[in-house]
């Protein structure tokens, strides 16, 4: 609550469950809670850290900003001695994409999972003081998702015993790396190593981009921004940026050879470490995407819901106030279900962090048994969440009407932020094909293989196929076994109808690639079959607090039946559901947002962001959107003068039809 | 074509249809295709409407540049005489919001329909030159749809003669009218008519805004931009306004008074025009409209297939080239309905040309029969074309991969351009609640009342209920009849459906409330059946040209196939198809993608659309991708300097490790 008076007080008091527990349980444990309120509101306090003017700055101006707030960042980090996960949440509410980003997440954990120990004596310590900033550079101009499609070599020379990064046509120009264009000193580079004329495969290498002192490019490296992206402000405070090597000769050393190694006398070795370790990073950095996905339609949600609470639509009657648009049931019907999807995958976020706990115990322990399931798994929730997630922020901007449209709303920035997240760190269709493999593995092995983890389900192939759906009332579906057998038996079957239809092909290769478009829907339906679990399993833990795992019950059932409504046809195609059993369920889910309604805004308030976290008048906390809205207006640098540049020269002639003699 | 080498060539030699013809078909006729390519190479080779460089302008630099070019267009409309269409074409191929859109789209129009002929005689030749210019002031801060909820109000002073114009509360400011935050001279303000007290509804009245020698706001006129909207140029070339009027004195005869009068007395006179007069406008506005969204829709389109084509990834055999992405059946299945899509909307809207003439000479006849028919599906199309077109828009952007994301794919410029249609002229859902009355109302007369125009289908509901799907092999779908009859069958089903279910509750609009998610379903089904039945209208015409016919079919299926699928859940529920055919369908639109997949980059050239139109460095006509990319980076006004700003100041401190005595 930040001061003043509180417009949305009726609706606050018409929660049924006690916030303060809520919030708990939303940050996963007090001390979580209390630790992301601290440093939230330490950043929503600092002047340096405003954001709402943002999306007025031209880009040199807006980078120049980005740059001082980091810097203002790193200082506070200092001085108030911060741990490194308070530094971690201080650049999470700094919300801004920086360089910071990629020194982080990108290249200290690179080094830390690929350097030899030596190495990692070295660099990390310089990384970790920022003596030296550090990018990650991977994709290429003409090489996304393909790794080993990448074009850029490094050649081992024997003479001075230094690989020569180079780039040997445009196309392998690196291209997106954040950070490189404008600050960082040093990247890891990936590249196709050549020892002696053969290809041994891609190896990342620390390059040394920019000289020290005077921060210019070194010899033999072009280096610039890659110009514009989405949105205003948005990613545009991040310099992405293009890298050509020409031959530039780095240390034997600067290998990351953890794995692999390059002796003295150009030797391909392999060192005996699993190269599954590797993997271990991809499900940490798939977990923190997930967790992400939930804050981000936490975001856009909570400002839709708090101004569709404020905003009102026809239906005066007796020339009394009109309708607040949060009590149409078309209104509800997109917004609830949304609201629902954060919480879920909030839990099914936290659950994954226990699975990276999890995966990486197993790995130290050489147990590499589980990793295919949980490379499947996070693989797909990525996708699943990301892609619901960018959606659900566009569907909250249309559900506050015309005026999400404006900046200030704090939605389109939120969106042009967002919507990478479906392509980086794997394409989310690409990402759902490689659950399809795994999927369509386990299906094949039913006989004589048990399905682990996340599709132990599947052991219950037998009644999952024969057994249909029981429900015969409305009231029938709130059981969160009835609801989770109808994902699994939906899941089982789809996947089991895509095993028998690739066996008919004769190459199996190319059957996967003719029935891609069903096996992503298949894809689709196990991964939800994931998220609804973890939510049961997350109900079937205490929660304390009054109302609050009622409350998230009914969100439960919102999310399920939403889904469930959404996707019919896979339901009733499998046979598993009657049309009717369908029809109930969507009943169900109206009776389901009446009881959310009266809570909408004490939900949204759990997510306890600031408004500074969500820079946007439509979502204030207090709900005084008009008065801000007008203000925010007056404010605008475009208003410093009645008359606007251009008016005198372009338009005045015209208007004294006197255009053809005018200069233009 | 643009000159130059032709990477796309191998793809255009694919095509199996003549492209130049394909080309007449899209634009309706050798004239239309004839007027609009001479109009758009006209725009695409001045050098003044050069828009690539638009999203690194600041707001105001962009809002000049913006002047600039109308300016530079009336000078070419007068110097080359062109007529009314060609200028509008002008100002289409122009590709950049500004408030002439109003002068044309909105001040004209609304005078020329709802002004007597003194007014119009007065007003119109003064707007047709220029000499004033003016927008259209409707929607409030607080109220957006509902018209009749507008506060602003306008008083007869029977005194002066005058009525007073201003704004009550601070919601009532007006905001979002375009064009007025900075240039407009007059605006048409619709405001509650006051007459001794008494409310006689909403009207229009045309305010003088600005004095016309300086261009300063009148006294008791407080106006200014509403702030930045989404995207980095897009809509933001447009000065979206607030107006705040305080008591401002206009003479009596500038209320519009075509369809009601105040005398001289104060006295309101209802004169014997009849007000449906004024929904032939509306009909005009949304058939514009949908012909908009096949226009936005293949331009995002042409983008992601031309790049489609060039981008290749994985599966590289032998060290040979990767696969084309084009060639990948996930990318078909998201790309080709999409292509479909936009030929199905450009025919829709051709229909809605005809729709919209039709309706005018009825009006005219004073036969106001199919109004109400008329309403209904405009409405509807308005609401599917422009929300599948967005939606379409930014999956082509993810179609083009992490590329998609940069401004100069030319994507996200338009797409932030294009979503406000979905919220303008009423709000989409709004408008499928519309449609959900009519239909409602005309399932509930069909014992004695013939459905007429897009709902005469449902004449034969008994039929349509009763006898199901014959459908048998995949071969069978290619059928025109037996689609259109499986599209008639479910949308009758739902409507159906829902009247039933409506007719349970005591009070009606109780009922249509809580039904409301449910109705809107049934619209879109009811919608869905005029697109596929106007795309097979057109397929029995008269098509010439080799393989033009052909290839159109094959889209019709992709489209109608494709959307069968989508919503396969309704189709199943409904009971007219069993999982079966529901599954042959989907069997059939996979060998359809594989038909439209070597015509697809013909298809797109098809569009006609200039480099200039599309903006997009990933949609070259040429193909010539990466070069281009390459060198608009180091073109960015961002790439001036090697060491950006900031750098010193914010960066380097850091990396010496004195950041603790820099100032910041």
């Amino acid at each position: 609550m930040e001061g003043g008076v509180d417009y949305l007080i009726d609706e606050r008091k018409k929660a049924q469950f006690d916030v303060e527990a809520m919030k708990v349980a939303w940050a996963g444990s007090r001390q979580a809670f209390e630790l992301s309120d601290r440093i939230a509101k330490l950043v929503a306090n600092d002047p340096i850290f405003e954001k709402f003017s943002r999306p007025m700055l031209g880009r040199k101006e807006l980078f120049k900003n980005s740059l001082r707030k980091v810097a203002h960042a790193w200082k506070l980090i200092i001085d108030l001695r911060l741990s490194e996960e308070e530094a971690k949440l201080l650049r999470h509410y700094i919300d801004e994409p920086a360089y910071t980003d990629l020194q982080w997440e990108m290249f200290i954990p690179a080094i830390e999972g690929q350097g030899t120990e030596e190495q990692k004596r070295k660099w990390l310590p310089l990384a970790r003081k920022m003596q030296v900033i550090g990018s990650y550079a991977q994709t290429e101009l003409g090489h996304g998702s393909n790794v080993q499609g990448l074009e850029t070599t490094a050649t081992f020379d024997p003479q001075t015993d230094e690989f020569v990064i180079h780039s040997p046509t445009l196309t392998s120009s690196k291209w997106w790396p954040g950070g490189t264009a404008k600050v960082s000193t040093h990247a890891i580079v990936y590249a196709r190593l050549i020892l002696d004329g053969q290809f041994h495969g891609v190896h990342g290498f620390i390059v040394q981009l920019r000289n020290l002192e005077n921060h210019t490019p070194l010899p033999g490296i072009t280096v610039g921004d890659i110009g514009m992206k989405f949105g205003n402000g948005a990613y545009n405070t991040m310099d992405n940026g293009v890298i050509r090597f020409n031959h530039v000769h780095i240390p034997r050393n600067q290998m990351l050879m953890r794995v692999s190694q390059v002796t003295r006398e150009g030797k391909f070795v392999q060192s005996d470490v699993p190269r599954q370790l590797l993997y271990g990073t991809m499900v940490y950095v798939r977990q923190k995407i997930v967790a992400d996905a939930s804050k981000a339609l936490s975001r856009a949600v909570c400002i839709a819901t708090r101004y569709s609470a404020v905003r009102r639509q026809f239906g005066s009657r007796n020339g009394g106030p009109e309708i607040q648009v949060i009590d149409y049931k078309t209104q509800q019907s997109r917004l609830f279900p949304l609201l629902a999807s954060a919480y879920a995958f909030r839990f099914v976020g936290e659950w994954l962090k226990w699975l990276y706990t999890d995966v990486k115990q197993r790995l130290e322990a050489n147990d590499f048994s589980t990793l295919p399931e949980a490379h499947a798994c996070t693989a797909g929730l990525k996708s699943l969440t990301t892609s619901a997630t960018a959606d659900g922020i566009e569907e909250c901007r249309k559900l506050c009407g015309g005026h999400g449209y404006l900046v200030s709303s704090g939605i389109p920035e939120l969106f042009a932020t967002y919507v990478p997240a479906c392509t980086f760190e794997g394409d989310n269709v690409v990402m759902m094909l490689q659950v399809a493999r795994f999927l369509v593995k386990t299906v094949s092995e039913l006989g004589y293989k048990q399905p682990v983890g996340t599709t132990a389900y599947m052991r219950r192939v037998t009644a999952l196929m024969q057994s249909n759906c029981a429900v015969r009332t409305a009231e029938e579906w709130l059981n969160p076994g009835v609801v989770v057998e109808a994902f699994e038996a939906r899941s089982t079957r789809m996947a089991v109808a895509c095993g028998q239809r690739l066996a008919k092909f004769e190459n199996p290769e190319e059957g996967f690639a003719e029935l891609s478009a069903d096996l992503v829907e298949a894809s689709l339906a196990h991964c939800q079959v994931i998220v609804v679990s973890k939510f049961v399993e997350k109900l079937q833990q205490e929660i304390p607090g009054k109302g609050v795992k009622r409350l998230l019950e009914v969100l439960f059932y919102v999310y399920a039946l939403f889904l469930l409504h959404k996707h019919q046809g896979d339901f009733l195609a499998t046979g598993y559901l009657t049309p009717k059993q369908a029809s109930l369920a969507n009943d169900q889910l109206r009776i389901l947002y009446s009881k959310v309604r009266p809570n909408a805004i004490a939900l949204v308030d759990s997510f306890n962001h600031t408004d500074h976290l969500l820079s946007s008048i439509l979502g204030r906390y207090d709900g005084n959107v008009y008065p801000k809205l007008y203000e925010a207006a007056f404010n605008d640098p475009f208003n410093d003068s009645d008359i606007a540049d251009g008016i005198h020269q372009y338009v005045q002639p015209m208007l004294r039809q006197e255009l053809h003699s005018a200069k233009l």
